[in-house]
């Protein structure tokens, strides 16, 4: 059984040890429950591969800790192991080392000044229709009730807050077909989206504060596709574009903005996900910030966090990995991080 | 057997109603060789579905007259049926009316005033490897050798002359990959075709007189693709163009040219045919545009006139049928238009 007395760093080992590539998170989250079950302070649930562990103290506010337990494909780069600070190993960095923080304030606060949810979920690094929250969202969404919640994602000891939205559209053209020899009976739709690159290029990308934090969108053609025949003169040629929006735009806005963008072409959208705002001005997020320290960062990508803001839950990423070093053959951790991240969130859970 | 004593018209009628789709040719490549063999004034040779019969009467020039056996596909219209002046029907228009008048002459001069060779072929209808002048060119290259050829396609009775060459280049653009939430760290390659479309767009496309018709250049993209995945800023953006060029170029200044227009982008050539040069300018080819009568015109699209001009052979389209016909459910020929093309090569071999 997972021995979840040892230091931390040496937690951040064991549990890197037990591969857990997305869809085979069981052994761990074997380990991950019954460590967790045997601690009488803790409710325990099991979902599939997920574990939720509770503190019920009757606090005014509940915070929730999570962490996912799987990690992109091994890279003939287990077992870990140590030089001078660094933990080498697949998922040290994404995101074991938070994972072992967070069993780490589960098993040594039993009594913390706010009630805490630990959240130990799989399939976080494949398509979104397998991540155990989305299940938990619809099943169990009451697991997930919260006042905040910190996402322990390698961000380098630093909090990122929210997330940027993100949407795909397509752009089309239309044309008329022709014999490429008679070419001035057609119209050409590949020539008719000059335009719409030279919209794109002159774009000029916002970069809002919101709650404090200064988000950097972007908007991007991502893929593009015309023509019919090496002899005919195209009449279609389509544009997918994506908008990657900060989160003071609601999706609907966001493609308002995208419509406006392209005024004229005929737009559609392909899919959304939104954005989710900081929320760091919550008293409890706030006394979080004050714990970890550093200055809070925009969350550019899209990630779990979103989830929770749209259960209404503000939440963060921290965590002690290196995000640049995630799904990398030589990803590492650095052990005094782990170490400095679980005194944070310590004192943030005690004082 | 096909009887090549009735009238033009009959005989065009029982032709078209020999079924003779591209791969399907040989019950009409079987009537033809039997059909010609049976006159004593020609010598008949046969490869595959392709019939050869020439004249072999030592004249000091020899003219070529071809047409090609096949069509497109039965669209529900066959049988062949007259309705006042035009006869309907598959093959009608393309090509069958020529066929039968280069039958006729075939079966109805027996002394020409030049040497003719008559070549009666497949698969003109399909791809190029298949189209049975490709083989007979490698096989009996001297099957087609001549002063002179007139190909019987359709041209509404006028003579179009050479035919524009063409070529493929795909212009290649290259970015660097980013994740598309910070879409800043990349360098997109669909945004950088730009320049390369507004170069398309600007174009102005010649006209150039060569042997005294005008042909009609085109640039064109006839395709583009781009595009990794709906979060990642594309590396590679690739354009695919097409040239239709004048006979007055070889394809090695048609690649310069393309070349030249594309400065400071990678260009590669995918494929190319040459054009060929009108060639009126020779005497045979002025006596039949003085037989045929009527103001010559250039032939855009490329044609196997382009073949017999690889070859040496200075070559027209000339044909009773309409070309925008060709290829349509609806395809008919004027019955009068038949007779006349028939009476104006007649003058040419016989005056």
């Amino acid at each position: 059984m997972l021995d979840l007395t040892q230091d931390v760093r040496e937690l951040t080992a064991a549990i890197v040890d037990i591969e857990s590539v997305s869809g085979n998170e069981r052994a761990l989250a074997d380990e991950v429950e019954r460590a967790l079950s045997a601690l009488p302070h803790l409710k325990v649930d099991r979902s599939g591969e997920t574990v939720v562990a509770r503190t019920e103290l009757g606090r005014a506010e509940r915070v929730l800790i999570a962490g996912h337990l799987d990690t992109v494909p091994v890279a003939a780069n287990l077992p870990s192991r140590v030089e001078g600070d660094l933990l080498y190993g697949c998922g040290t960095s994404d995101m074991k080392a938070g994972v072992a923080v967070a069993l780490k304030l589960a098993a040594t606060v039993p009594a913390p000044n706010k009630d805490v949810t630990y959240v130990f979920y799989d399939c976080e690094e494949v398509e979104a229709e397998r991540n155990a929250l989305t299940r938990i969202a619809r099943d169990h969404a009451d697991w997930l009730a919260a006042d905040f919640a910190v996402l322990m994602e390698p961000t380098d000891g630093v909090i990122e807050g929210g997330c940027q939205g993100t949407l795909r559209a397509e752009v089309t053209v239309a044309g008329k077909r022709a014999h490429s020899a008679r070419s001035w009976f057609g119209v050409n739709a590949i020539h008719g989206i000059e335009p719409v690159l030279a919209r794109l290029n002159a774009y000029e990308a916002r970069r809002p504060v919101v709650d404090g934090l200064e988000y950097h969108e972007g908007l991007n053609a991502v893929g593009v596709r015309g023509g019919v025949a090496g002899n005919v003169i195209p009449d279609l040629c389509v544009v997918s574009v994506n908008y990657r929006f900060a989160p003071d735009l609601s999706i609907e806005a966001a493609q308002a903005h995208v419509r406006e963008v392209f005024e004229g072409f005929e737009v559609g959208f392909v899919d959304a996900a939104p954005g989710a705002r900081p929320g760091l001005t919550h008293p409890v997020a706030a006394a979080f910030a004050g714990a970890v320290g550093g200055t809070p960062r925009a969350k550019l990508g899209w990630t779990d966090v979103a989830r929770f803001s749209a259960l209404g839950v503000p939440a963060v990423n921290y965590g002690p990995g290196d995000p640049n070093l995630a799904h990398q053959q030589g990803e590492y951790v650095s052990l005094s991080k782990i170490v400095e991240s679980e005194r944070a969130m310590l004192d943030w859970l005690t004082i």
